[in-house]
């Protein structure tokens, strides 16, 4: 194995693991709440991009669109996001998230910036600054390659 | 809002928009196999953690022991974990994963690395070092935090 190969499986390992700490960190206020994985993501998806369309929710969770109508349905009824039509192309529905939801993935992420500062409180400044400029640095090129190559997602 | 909640929020931001990437970038590979992203995490805690009993799974997904009940039943149907019996402890029953649910795990993680990998090839060397090594020690605090101030679990 070359030393480029060894670095990637040991880069995608580590941000894996510091991703399944924050996920659980921030996944433990959810507890009792009923609100599942796949929930959780679809709101964080209305968030992150606005009102989204059943076609643009079912491409954002990578998920059978059939499966995506369920979980829209499931999340209607517990009041954390609202079907609405497009004031212009009446055709249109979007879904939007409504208070309660919105509640939710900020409560989340407070959760985890929680977390994070208390894992910074072991830096020094100067390893503060590195950290966050390696890690912009990283999700700049990220952003960059993953637009250049892009997924095919009308195989969905 | 001081210097250190500034780099908090920007270190959470960052952080969720490298892994977005990534989750979409592995999930991609899974488009057409109806899996769904709570039966991949099992998977995943199972490739991690080996053979779980139903509570200990239903921890590691933070829900509810019902909902990782019928997941489990949906798994087993399609071939991608079974259910043992403990051969000392005939009273405790494991879900295993099997080759088809490796399969799909090793599948992800390669397009991952695979997407890595040409995200590195715009780096230097040295950058390749730095990175690595600031991670390591951002996963190793991360991990010690998560350690010292466990999640209540009980709760759930």
């Amino acid at each position: 194995m070359s030393d480029t190969d060894r670095l990637v499986k040991k880069l995608e390992e580590t941000i894996r693991n510091a991703n399944t700490i924050m996920f659980k960190r921030g996944r433990s206020i959810l507890t009792g709440l009923e609100i599942s994985t796949s929930q959780f993501n679809a709101l964080l998806s209305l968030v992150e991009f606005g009102p989204l369309t059943m076609g643009e929710l079912c491409k954002h969770l990578f998920t059978a669109c059939s499966t995506a109508t369920d979980l829209a349905d499931r999340m209607e009824k517990v009041g954390l996001v609202e079907r609405k039509r497009d004031a212009k192309d009446r055709r249109v529905v979007r879904m939007h998230i409504l208070p309660k939801g919105e509640e939710i993935v900020k409560a989340v992420i407070e959760e985890r910036q929680k977390f994070l500062g208390d894992v910074l409180r072991e830096y020094t400044e100067q390893e503060h600054l590195d950290l966050l400029n390696i890690l912009e640095v990283l999700a700049n090129r990220m952003e960059q390659v993953d637009k250049k190559h892009p997924i095919d997602v009308l195989k969905a």
